[in-house]
């Protein structure tokens, strides 16, 4: 229980924490908190029949070491996988990396020292952020809108600095935690915003297969597969949302010279990514098992979103506004001027529902007027409860009860 | 093939790889190389039997994120398995890594800034050098005896620096490279000789289980495990040689304040170990099954380590000296002076034989008259030929032939 209790708060502010552990003891929380996925929706017979299945010598192969680079057949699988999303597989390399927040982490280490800036979306994916912020990285944030960041926020932004930002970091499809997906034409002024500057984009990729319906798919298509243009990117992408974070398994796609370097300090991190966890990955991709799971992920999720869109609509108060995403995990709410969500939060926590404030995703920590549901995790069955236990809490704190 | 060829060479000098590539397609190789327990080794059956008696809730967790420290029943066995040993578990806490590289990896980025001074033994475990180069440490070598470092070397190299190092690096049992065990002696007189100095000492754990004969146990008693003194001492260990590499599964037991810090810099690497892997190790170690597989790897490598001993005996000329390893995985060998390993590297391949040269091991890449031969990898009836092979080059380049 407790332990279960200690990855709900994993993206949680520390301050939130605190008071969430000072109200309850995690016991019959409703948690909106997580961006993971729930418990039941695991792949869990297909690894079953994965594993029960290898051949000899590749199970014992799960327990040896592998190359720094990753187990070769997961590359090729790998490979195919990103060319059918119309990425340079060719002329650039993949490193397998313990999660694609190692690959963020090796990407700060290669090119950040203290003090170098770092843009970053505002709000920002708080995972990056701690690394950001662990490397010493000063952290510029970019106001989004719902098609992507503003262009000419971002101009001005570089043109106010004295220093050339080292990277500039991004979720463009089904963000987290603005739930938004970049449309195609924000994505190519992005790159024309970048052109000339020398500013590399890492375009971290996580969420890319969990679109919800069919005939938008097309909008998910990765940054990195556009028209050649000057502009350096790093693709990351991520075992976690397809087959489980508890595989620690993520990837980047970058150019040989990035990857040499990346190499070099993956070799330094931990040698090499686990053999078992790469195996079972590659079988997942190699047998096809992976299509038909993210058909079943895909209507799940779908039908999370509807139930939690339609349990807003119905009890949340009219001044508060949220988007409603095309895929993803993630309902970002904006809550009318001067009303923080840590207030909310307070209130909430007290009546037995968690969430993620805004500030949490605040590159300054400060911003605090919007908060994150993640539907991800929460049984369908709790979350019209939460949203009226959660209007609730919002309705008292503006004064409407 | 090419897979298994890649992480034979993952120890070896980037020369010696150069020329191996040059020599040899990988096949038919005899390979001293890798400091890996053999495929044929590694405990399939009994995961076999964990994995497929996991409970449901239990096999769900294992696709789930973790706490950042580690998974937390897995941190009470590792309490159980190192209070054995005599280690402070009560005063100390533990973070699980990915890999007990990643310990290092964390210790040298808390203290280490470039420029910073680190000692080490000399020889010293390559991976480790890996990870201090990487992040720009000044490394600074002190030799070792049969009996392990070399206490006045130690002062004298203490006294004749500018800075204070920030760490002392050594593997006291069952050496890397050097195949040698401290005695309890010279454990005492390390403690001694640091107190007062405020380096802190990072002792690297990870063949402490691998021990030849039950009573010379008592020898492998970790330093840490000593009587206290003012050295803060920060124990590294891992599964890599208890249960497989493949595992990436390590872990520290530090300080509370180092704790503090290293758990916060886990942080920004991975998020968290995989919990696939730290579950199944939990299962091994809570169901007792490490205990009967850590007799049979003793008899493996112990009877390994007796052939190779013996066909030495036969085959090596005279000049030629080794020590007799009570435990681990490595002989290490010392040539007449003014030859170099290098150049008996260079006609072993051509024959067919692959080991670790010298300067590989020398925190300079400069000393050469030793080299690593190590017995875990070869296949008990490869063992009498590759020596033979061996002996051949050696003869030659000693003009014997």
């Amino acid at each position: 229980m407790e332990y279960l209790f200690s990855h709900m708060v994993n993206s949680m502010h520390a301050e939130d924490v605190k008071l969430l552990m000072k109200q309850s003891s995690g016991k019959s929380m409703i948690s909106f908190a997580g961006g993971m996925p729930n418990n039941d929706l695991f792949p869990v017979k297909q690894i079953d029949e994965i594993y029960n299945s290898l051949p000899d010598n590749l199970k014992k192969l799960c327990f040896q070491y592998g190359p720094t680079s990753g187990f070769p057949p997961l590359i090729k699988s790998l490979e195919k996988y990103l060319e059918k999303k119309g990425l340079p597989i060719k002329s650039d390399k993949i490193l397998v990396t313990t999660g694609s927040l190692q690959a963020i982490s090796i990407i700060t280490q290669a090119f950040v020292n203290k003090g170098d800036i770092i843009l970053t979306e505002s709000p920002c994916f708080v995972g990056a952020l701690t690394v950001f912020e662990t490397y010493g990285a000063d952290i510029q944030g970019v106001p989004i809108d719902e098609n992507g960041i503003i262009i000419s926020e971002l101009k001005s932004k570089i043109d106010s600095l004295d220093k050339i930002p080292k990277f500039l970091y991004i979720t463009p499809n089904y963000h987290n935690p603005a739930g938004i997906i970049y449309s195609p034409e924000r994505k190519k002024a992005l790159l024309d915003a970048l052109s000339g500057t020398g500013i590399i984009l890492l375009e971290d990729d996580a969420y890319n297969d969990l679109y919800f319906k069919e005939d938008e798919k097309y909008l998910t298509k990765p940054i990195k597969s556009y028209e050649s243009t000057d502009v350096e990117i790093i693709y990351t992408g991520s075992f976690s949302k397809i087959l489980g974070p508890g595989f620690r398994l993520g990837y980047m796609l970058a150019s040989p010279e990035i990857f040499d370097k990346s190499e070099t300090i993956k070799q330094a991190l931990d040698a090499c990514t686990s053999n078992f966890n790469q195996i079972l990955a590659n079988e997942f991709l190699k047998q096809g098992k992976l299509d038909s799971y993210l058909d079943f992920l895909r209507n799940e999720y779908a039908e999370r979103k509807e139930i939690l869109i339609k349990s807003l609509e119905k009890f949340m108060p009219n001044k508060v506004m949220w988007n409603e995403p095309k895929g993803g995990f993630y309902v970002w709410l904006t809550l009318p001027k001067n009303i923080n969500s840590t207030t909310i939060f307070k209130e909430s926590v007290k009546k037995g529902v968690v969430f993620v404030t805004g500030r949490t995703f605040d590159p300054k920590s400060k911003k605090d007027d919007c908060f994150r549901l993640a539907f991800s995790n929460v049984p369908k069955e709790d979350i019209e409860k939460g949203v009226k236990i959660l209007s609730g809490a919002v309705k008292k704190v503006l004064g409407e009860n």
